[in-house]
């Protein structure tokens, strides 16, 4: 939470009074021709409006007029394992970030090892994805922008992140098993097909597509670059410039 | 996400203006005694210098200094099932809320009936305060100020909690099971011992007392309002008013 203290009102007031002071004993010589007047009115200016716009500033810094609120959103990246969520969003952090935006990033990488004992059964990814959906809308309420990426395979975990959040944007990564097997480069896939890795979604477990996702992108026709250009684009005119 | 937008530079610019030009005015007249001249003198510096102003505003508008951010912290409230957690809980962030903190309320009671599959069973229970714990840290390290209230009986699933969060503050409920019983609106105690709860803390159940609390509070020697006012204070003294 931010506030303005008393030390920035302060150095605020001397750095107009030097821009003002200087403006005014510049009109009153223009106007009266006299040297001594223009520095005497600037001279008592400097002490009568010094501490009157310190008191100007301290009144304004109550008022919550013009302190416009950014409006929170999440944005959730769904897809099978190694379709790039994780790269694209990224992408699409650093750019909000660039933007000075309060921004968090939720990755299943970084959450996952938290909690050990969260498994891969159909059961126990069905309350991570919720865990981490509720996280995401709780973060949301406070103000902070969510970008997430999880592979979330059921549809029914993902619609409950959205009814938890304001405002759900879903990006679907969209493309096919094997695109992702020659893209992977931890060797899941190969260990999936071997029967190493259960559950795993588009081998052997389900992935059920997005219905009415809010942005596709097509992993094989679209470069990185335009892809975080696509979700930005659809953030800015959809929520971030929209008044 | 806050900032400031054009029309409350605006404002500022022409109530600052008025305020100013009528000051400069009296010092001209005082000093010359010529009413036409003051009034010119006045009328060429609201134009002059209420576009400075505004951009003036602008300017500080990037600037950060005096800025200050208020840190966020972690209120955790430990304690037997009806040790009074709740009611104490919502009596400090009703404290915060007035002094326009930003501040977040997880409790036990909001977060469980999202996820029903949570069952009362020691792994379920740890796993679970694991989870509240993560949250509120990432709340935490957003900016906002947490304040939580769960039985959590495990002294490793509190700790695990504090380790995530930058600033935790565990609170301590001290009671008996005796007393918690006798206060027991929903009967859980009376369940507990005929057997129909199971894991219940302080009956069938374990309760690991914290071994450093920051605040303890004699639940039977305490009103409510001097426990809202201790717990505050440990947090005006050892946080918020600490520079």
């Amino acid at each position: 939470m931010q506030y303005e203290t008393r030390s920035r009102s302060i150095l605020k007031a001397v750095s107009w009074r030097t821009l003002a002071t200087i403006t005014t004993a510049v009109i009153v010589f223009v106007f009266t021709g006299k040297v001594a007047l223009a520095l005497t009115i600037g001279f008592l200016e400097v002490f009568a409006k010094m501490g009157l716009y310190f008191v100007h500033e301290r009144v304004w810094q109550k008022l919550h007029f013009g302190k416009r609120n950014v409006p929170a959103f999440v944005v959730w990246f769904t897809g099978l394992p190694a379709s790039g969520k994780k790269h694209l969003a990224d992408g699409v952090f650093k750019q909000l970030k660039k933007e000075r935006l309060k921004v968090e990033r939720l990755d299943s990488h970084d959450i996952r090892p938290l909690f050990p004992t969260v498994g891969f059964s159909p059961e126990d990814v069905d309350r991570h994805i919720r865990r981490a959906g509720h996280l995401a809308a709780v973060l949301e309420k406070n103000g902070v922008i969510v970008i997430a990426s999880f592979v979330s395979p059921f549809r029914k975990s993902r619609e409950f992140a959205r009814g938890l959040a304001g405002n759900f944007v879903e990006v679907y990564m969209k493309t096919t098993p094997e695109a992702c097997e020659a893209r992977d480069e931890h060797g899941h896939y190969r260990a999936a097909r071997a029967g190493e890795l259960t559950h795993f979604p588009g081998v052997n477990g389900p992935y059920e597509e997005p219905q009415n996702p809010q942005v596709v992108i097509d992993v094989e026709q679209t470069a990185l670059d335009e892809a975080v250009r696509q979700v930005v684009r659809y953030l800015k005119k959809n929520i971030l410039n929209k008044t």
